[in-house]
C-alpha cells in the first residue's frame, strides 16, 4: 500500500515549529549558517518519526490482552497502594496466561538446571543431584567454549534440538521428528513471527491467513505487522468451540477473490476458547486445508494443559501421518513453548518450531535471517530441555519433579472445573466445558438494557461489561472483543490461574458483582 | 514490489508431481474423492511456500558473517576429527565476536546473580556475597509473583530500566537519562531491528538508510529484510576510517532521487573497522544529520572496549546535548548490549535501546508489537544489569570483579597490538590502528597475479585469499566484501578474540601463510 508522506517547501517547516523552537535556532546556532537550514527539505513535522511517517502496519496492529483494561488496572492498583478507598482490596489479574505470576511455584528441577548452567562451579558443592549435574553438563558441554556466554547455533544448541526430536517422536508414537527441522526461538512468539515473516510477499494480492475467532491475538497482530490478509473463520460456540468445515469453506470463499489464501492456522488446545480437538474434526480439516492446497500452522503450546475426562490430545503431524499419502507429504510448522504445560516459565522465553515437510529453500533463507540477529538465549533453550527431557523413573530428582508437575496439573484441573460450575450456575453466563489451555471463554447473554447502556457511552458491551467488573469488582478480565467474536455476541477471557483461594475468592467477587449487574440492567 | 505467485490450472499440478506421488494419491487415499482434488486450485509447485512465493527480502537477504567461510570451517572441523590430514591441527575461528567460544572466562558476578535470580533458594545457602544477594533480590521483587518465571513488562523490568537510566546519566556527565525512554531487548540486535522496523513504510519510494561502508552486516540484513533503500557512505580508510562529511553528502545527494534518505546510522567504536571517532568528527557527522533531517541510529555496543592511548569515546547523546540547539532536539537511538564489553555474555542475549527525543506515538506502537510477542528474556535484562549496575568499591564482590574485568580488557588491548603489529610488519598488507571494539580490518594489497587467479575462479579477490587462508593455515576469517568495501580494493576482518596462546599461534600461522601466499603470486 503506498503511502507517500507529505512533504512541504523549507518554509512550511517554520510554521510548523513552536515560536520557541524558532527563536532558539535563530538565536542560540551560531553552528548551523541559514544557507544550510534553507538547503534541506523537510517533512512536515519536526519528527523525522511520527505516526504519520511511520510503518502504517505498526500503527494498525492491536493486542488486546494489553490493552486500556489493563492499563486501568494498573492503575487502580496504584490509587491501592495510595489509599484510595475502593470496594476491593486488591487487583486480581486474570487477564495474561502467566502461570507464575498469579503465584504458580517453578519446577525445582527446571530452577536447578538453570542455575547450574549459569554457574558451572555450582556443580562441584555437593548440593545438586546426579541428573541435574548430567544434564546441565549436556547443554554446557554442547556450547561453543563449554559456555552459556557463546551464541548458539542459529536454531540452537544442537543437543537440545536432539531432545526435542526424540521427545516429538516418542510423543507422535514413533513418527520420526529430525532434529534438523527444529528451531529454537524466543518464545513460541519468536517461531510464530518466523513463519509469517515468510509468507510476507507485499504482493499486491496479499497473502491470507486462516486465523480462528476467537483467536490469541497474537495472531490478527503479526498478520497485521506483515501486511498479511486476515481470513477469519469462527468456531462453533455450540459445537465446544470446534471446527466446521462448512464455515471454513464459508471463509475461504469469500476471501479467495481478494486474498491468496494459503495459510490456515489452527490453535489447539484452544486459546481462549479452551477446547481439545477431536480426532474427527482434525482429519476434516486436515481435508479441508489440503484440498484448499493450504500451509498448516498449528499452535500446540497447551498440548500439557488437558483437564476434561475422555479428552486425548494428538499433535496435527501425528495426524497427518496416520491418514497417509498425500496429507503426509503437507507442509506444518507446529508450535511448542515453555511458558505454559506444566512450567510456566514464562519469563525465560523459551520457545520452538518443528517444520514438516518444508522446502528446504525457504528454510535455508530464515536460517540466514536468524542468524543475522544471532538467535535465541541459551537460557531459553535450556528451558524448553528440561521440558523435553525431565527427569526419567529411577533419576534422583524423578520423584520430586513428578510431584510437583501433578500437583501443578491436578490444581489446574481443579481451578478449571471451579470456574466452569461457577459460570455455570449463573444466570446470563454460557460457558463451554473447559478441555484444555488454561482459559476460560464465556458467553455473556446481556440484557438489552446493558448492551444500550454501553452503546450510549460508545463503548462495545463486552468491554463495558469488563470495565465494571474492573472497577467494581477488582478483576481485571479481557472483553472478547479482543480476540473476536459473531456480531451480538458477547464474551470475555479470564485464565483459571490464581491460585485456588484467590480464585475462590475472585469468583465470589464475580458472582456478587454479576447478579449486581444483572439486576441492574434487568 | 508486487509479484504474482504462477498459478496454473488443475491439470498441471498433476505433471508437476513425480509419478510415485500421483500413484499414491490414486492408490492410497480413499479419503480423498477424486471431486475434491480437482476443485482445488494450486500453485505451480507441489508446495505451498517454496523459494519462488515465499517473503523476497528474506530471499536477497545476506548475513556474511556465518557464511560459506565458515560453512567450509565446520566441515574441515569434522574432517579433523575423523583424523584427515591436514596441514594444521585445529580451526582457529576468528570470525565471529564470541569472547567467550574463544575461552574468555565469565565475569563471577554476572554468573552469580544469574544463578541466584534462577534458583533463589541458592541465597539461603550462605555461599553468595551479601551485594550478589542484594542484586539479585532487587531483580526478583521486581519481577511479578517475585519470579522471573513471569512476563516483565514489555519494555523490561523496571529497576532493570532504571539502573540503565542511572548508568547512562553517570556515563554522559549528568545529562539525564529517563527510564521510560530505555527499552530492553533480545540482544542489541533486537532493538536495532525494532527501530528498522518503524521506518518500513512499504512506500513506492523507499525510506532510505544511510550506513557505513564496511560494515557489520546485520545493517545490511535488516534494510534489506525490512524493504528498506540502503544508502551506502564509504568510511575513510586513509583518515583511520573516519567519518568524511563530502562523502556522507554524496551518498545521501546520489540517493535522494531514488530514496526518501531518513536515517543515518553510525557505528562507533566501528564494527569492523576498529576507529573511535573524534569529538570534532561526531559534530560534523550531527551537523550533517540535522541539516538533512535525519534520525540518528548509533551503534554503541563497543563502548567499553577501547584500546588506543589518548582516545577517549563519547556518547552521540551526549556530544547532540552539548552542542546545544537546535541539535539537542534532534532524535536519536542509541543501543547497547551485554555481549561485549568485557561480560562477553552472547549467549544469554541482553540488549537495550535509549530513544531520545522520540515522538511517543511511534513509542507506543512500538511497544504495542513488543507486547504482542511479550518482551524478552529476564535473564538477558538481567545480565544488561549486571553490566550497568555492577558492584561498587567497598561492596564484597568488588575486588574480584574489577580484576575480571581488568584482565580481560588488559588483554584484549594487548591482543590487539600483537595484531597491529603483526599486519603492521608485513608486506601486503596495511592495517589502520585498533582503537576500540574487537576486530581488525586490515587491507590486502593483492598481486595482480592473485586478483587475476580469483577471477578465473570466479571468486571474488578478498574471498579467495580467506578460502585459502582457511585450506592452507585453518583460520577462519570473514572476507571484506562481507562488510562491503571501495571498489577493487580487498579486505578481511579478524576478532582479536582468541586468548594470547591461541592468538600467538594464529598470528605465526597467518604469517607463514601470507609469505607463501605473496610469493606465489609476486
Amino acid at each position: 500500500m503506498p503511502q507517500t508522506p507529505r512533504k512541504v517547501s523549507e518554509n512550511i517547516m517554520y510554521h510548523n515549529l513552536a515560536p520557541s523552537s524558532i527563536l532558539k535556532i535563530e538565536q542560540n546556532s551560531p553552528r548551523v549558517p541559514p544557507k544550510r537550514l534553507h538547503a534541506a527539505t523537510r517533512t512536515y513535522s519536526t519528527k523525522v518519526l511520527t505516526e504519520d511517517t511511520m510503518n502504517p502496519n505498526m500503527v494498525t496492529l492491536q493486542y488486546a490482552v494489553t490493552g486500556p483494561i489493563v492499563v486501568r488496572a494498573i492503575e487502580i492498583e496504584k490509587e491501592l497502594a495510595k489509599g484510595v478507598s475502593k470496594p476491593f482490596k486488591n487487583v486480581i489479574r486474570v487477564n495474561l496466561g502467566d502461570a507464575q505470576a498469579m503465584g504458580q511455584k517453578p519446577i525445582t528441577f527446571v530452577r536447578q538446571v538453570l542455575s547450574c548452567v549459569s554457574n558451572p562451579s555450582l556443580m562441584e558443592t555437593g548440593m545438586f543431584p546426579k541428573d541435574v549435574i548430567e544434564h546441565s553438563k549436556a547443554i554446557i558441554n554442547d556450547c561453543a567454549g563449554q559456555s552459556i556466554g557463546a551464541y548458539t547455533e542459529d536454531f540452537g544448541v544442537r543437543v537440545i534440538r536432539k531432545h526435542i526430536a526424540d521427545y516429538i517422536t516418542k510423543r507422535d508414537g514413533g513418527i520420526p521428528s529430525n532434529p534438523e527441522n527444529v528451531a529454537l526461538s524466543t518464545g513460541a512468539s519468536g517461531s510464530i513471527k518466523h513463519v509469517f515473516e515468510m509468507f510476507a510477499t507485499h504482493a499486491e494480492k496479499k497473502v491470507g491467513v486462516m486465523i480462528p475467532i476467537p483467536q490469541f491475538p497474537l495472531y490478527s497482530a503479526t498478520i497485521e505487522e506483515f501486511g498479511l490478509g486476515k481470513v477469519e473463520y469462527y468456531l462453533a460456540e455450540e459445537k465446544n468451540w470446534g471446527l466446521d468445515v462448512d464455515e471454513l469453506e464459508r471463509a475461504y470463499q469469500e476471501n479467495s477473490e481478494k486474498y491468496n489464501v494459503k495459510v490456515l492456522c489452527v490453535i489447539n488446545p484452544g486459546n481462549p476458547s479452551g477446547q481439545v480437538l477431536s480426532r474427527q474434526n482434525m482429519e476434516e480439516v486436515i481435508e479441508f486445508a489440503y484440498k484448499h492446497h493450504l500451509f498448516l500452522m498449528v499452535d500446540e503450546v497447551y498440548q500439557d494443559n488437558i483437564y476434561a475426562d475422555g479428552v486425548k490430545w494428538q499433535s496435527f503431524k501425528r495426524v497427518i501421518n496416520e491418514m497417509g499419502a498425500p496429507y503426509n507429504k503437507m507442509e506444518l510448522a507446529s508450535f511448542h513453548s515453555s511458558s505454559k504445560g506444566y512450567m510456566g516459565e514464562c519469563g525465560v522465553r523459551g520457545g520452538y518450531v518443528e517444520f514438516f515437510n518444508l522446502d528446504p529453500k525457504p528454510y535455508f533463507h530464515l536460517e540466514k535471517m536468524v542468524s543475522a540477529k544471532s538467535g535465541s538465549s541459551v537460557l531459553g533453550q535450556t528451558a524448553i530441555d528440561c521440558m523435553v527431557c525431565p527427569p526419567k523413573p529411577g533419576d534422583p530428582s524423578y520423584d520430586q519433579w513428578l510431584k510437583e508437575k501433578t500437583a501443578i496439573l491436578d490444581s489446574l484441573k481443579e481451578r478449571a472445573k471451579l470456574v466452569e460450575e461457577t459460570f455455570g450456575s449463573l444466570e446470563g453466563i454460557s460457558c463451554n466445558k473447559l478441555q484444555g489451555a488454561m482459559y476460560a471463554f464465556p458467553r455473556l447473554l446481556l440484557p438489552s438494557r446493558a448492551v444500550e447502556k454501553a452503546k450510549s457511552l460508545h463503548l462495545e458491551p463486552d468491554f463495558f461489561y469488563a470495565k465494571q467488573l474492573l472497577e467494581s469488582a477488582g478483576i481485571c478480565v479481557v472483553p472478547g472483543s479482543g480476540f473476536g467474536q459473531k456480531e451480538g455476541t458477547y464474551h470475555f477471557r479470564t485464565t483459571i490461574l490464581p491460585q485456588i483461594d484467590v480464585m475462590k475468592d475472585m469468583l465470589a467477587r464475580f458472582t456478587s458483582f454479576h447478579k449486581k449487574f444483572m439486576e441492574e440492567y434487568r
